[in-house]
């Protein structure tokens, strides 16, 4: 009667959002004063007022027909000529307008880019932990996703696990850093070593592996010496989905884009299938005052001196409690390991405090939990003395 | 190295491209002005005060960081309950906000539907003519788009085909009423005659077949005794797909809902299928601020006057010529039958005086044009002794 693929993925609910209805029902039972939610990945710093001013200047401004009209399916040309330009200056790696397609935000940029890729048979590789909705978007695309493990350490990927996973089917790896959930960033020695296995990978097997940089929090970065490198600067393959999501703290307005390196084999053609994959899975257009709105905020954020602060806080918190943190150089999480082998009866005892956290093994990552910390500062000056009592209980 | 299907898609230039850019062309050798492009179907009126007064008080007056933030994936629960009240209201069928889904817009409330019913081996039944893109979009789901002709005295459905068509893989019926390219309305007659089929072949085959109702242009309809009958009313298996691309003048703007008729079999499972689709499909929710501006100005039009009184003109102009057409009761295209046999041919003939056709072959009709009438009055005006011309060299 209707696809029942679809109907499971609409009707089980994610863990997350299990956690945000018992936060719901807790508050209603003692005060939402004394529930301490850290489980969603929902900026908390409102948008720059530039985005605001953008837009109404831009309603107000805009020829009245042009205003809300369809742009070319790729998006403005004088939109992207403008982000792609931005691009080189900010990055130093040559970009075009016509190397930019417009989306709805990075779930649409991957979705697309995967749909525009895959082939029966093809694999993605992921390194745990990741989000677990890639494992949706790649398997509308008709491809597997292989999940290998970081190094717990430093949650830098296993190049053990990925010389011995590569094999001719690989179409793709999918990298996000700064991460979510680890917070953890890739380094310019991380990104040089990726390249060279990709690069002697293709060699071997005589086709291109794309890169897939998912890039939402590529701004979300709180350290001097913290840089993301761009990844089009190491390897000729890749394909960035972006998203002002983060950046600019407008997540619902869904607005971003997928970035074709013009040195890539084939880069028209790819270019070109990205385009057909935006217009098979229905995206006609990003929408029109919010890539207007784009061009003119590319390279702004919100306001990241809360995120860096709450960052500060509680890294430095919970590891005087005696845990293990990795210690997040980007993005509004934080990993830290549980303090005994199953990470979901820590979860459960955090919870005996009002601590709410995601249980790792939802990122596919065993032993640790994830803490948003895009909250209230308040929130996390109060939460601590709990973690305190949490460690304690665990003789830490 | 990438997939075949959508470098296709995004590499083939659609016919309706081709006639704009000869169009750019031409304009550039003999004046725009000079030139007669009746090819594309872009609102030619702005969009109403309303949206943009809306747009600037919801970014004003709305908290901050809730204004941009993720709505849930169905859509602001307030805004849904609003549109299904209006809708109720304006229709008399029971709806609530909970069988509301907001989209991206009508292609993706297609695609989504579509991707939430079908199986492989699936049918999708559409009368032709019909929106090209329909058939990329059922094929995105896996399904088979059967085309099945119409009466071309007025463009109603071929019941007789739609009898031999029916077997136990049609999954669905897919309507689009006022239709683009014909302009035909189905009225209430049409309506329970489908409806009859419909329940008739779902109770033969033990199953329901779904109506899937396309209506962008729902609101666009000219005289006052054109009723635009609510399909829900008529047939319980209905799913409505909506955007306020042409009622509201917005197209780039990618807003709409899809409507899971509460009164359906398994509504509940079927609303949770579409639920699951837009997540596999990469649409994490459709843009918040555009979902707030369509509760605010649901229901209102832009001012149709304009299409109006280009359809009188441009109807009484054609037929005084001595050229077939259909009466087109709403939307904003006239078809008209080619004055021979070859539609393509008149279209090149057409070409000379500058008057740019689309052939109804795009559409799945042979023998007939489209003519988009979404332009300025003054273009018809000058237009009209064009095609007298054109009318006088086939003797008409």
């Amino acid at each position: 009667m209707y696809n029942e693929r679809m109907y499971q993925l609409g009707s089980k609910r994610s863990s997350i959002r299990e956690i945000f209805e018992y936060a719901k029902k807790r508050s209603a039972e003692i005060g939402a004063e004394n529930v301490f939610d850290f489980s969603i990945g929902n900026p908390s710093v409102p948008a720059p007022n530039a985005v605001n001013e953008a837009i109404c200047r831009i309603v107000r401004e805009t020829d009245p027909v042009v205003l809300h009209g369809y742009t070319s399916a790729q998006g403005d040309k004088g939109v992207r000529d403008k982000i792609a330009a931005n691009y080189t200056k900010r990055f130093g790696v040559e970009l075009s307008g016509d190397d930019l397609y417009m989306t709805c935000g990075a779930a649409a940029s991957l979705t697309i880019t995967f749909s525009a890729l895959a082939n029966a048979g093809d694999e993605f590789i992921v390194f745990a932990p990741y989000f677990p909705e890639y494992k949706v978007f790649v398997e509308t695309s008709g491809a597997k996703l292989i999940v290998l493990p970081s190094n717990e350490s430093n949650m830098q990927p296993d190049f053990n696990a990925l010389e011995r996973a590569m094999n001719p089917n690989v179409k793709g790896l999918l990298i996000n850093s700064p991460n979510n959930p680890s917070g953890a960033v890739y380094g310019v020695e991380t990104m040089q070593k990726l390249a060279e296995v990709l690069a002697r990978k293709s060699a071997e097997y005589g086709k291109p592996i794309y890169l897939i940089s998912d890039e939402p929090y590529r701004e979300l970065v709180y350290d001097k010496e913290t840089v993301v490198p761009c990844p089009m600067a190491y390897y000729k393959n890749t394909i960035v989905c972006y998203s002002y999501s983060k950046s600019l703290s407008t997540p619902g307005e869904r607005i971003g884009y997928v970035a074709v390196n013009p040195q890539a084999e084939n880069a028209r053609a790819v270019y070109a299938a990205v385009c057909g994959a935006g217009r098979a899975l229905g995206y006609v257009c990003a929408p029109t005052l919010f890539q207007r709105m784009a061009a003119e905020c590319d390279g702004m954020t919100s306001d990241l001196s809360v995120y860096k602060r709450n960052r500060d806080l509680l890294y430095k918190g919970l590891t005087d409690c005696g845990f293990t943190c990795i210690y997040p150089d980007g993005a509004f999480y934080l990993f830290l390991k549980a303090a005994e082998p199953d990470a979901a009866a820590f979860c459960e005892r955090a919870k005996k405090y009002e601590l709410l956290l995601v249980n790792g093994a939802d990122f596919g990552y065993k032993g640790w939990v994830r803490i948003a910390y895009c909250v209230q500062t308040e929130r996390i000056e109060k939460a601590l003395p709990l973690f305190k009592k949490l460690a304690e209980e665990y003789g830490l």
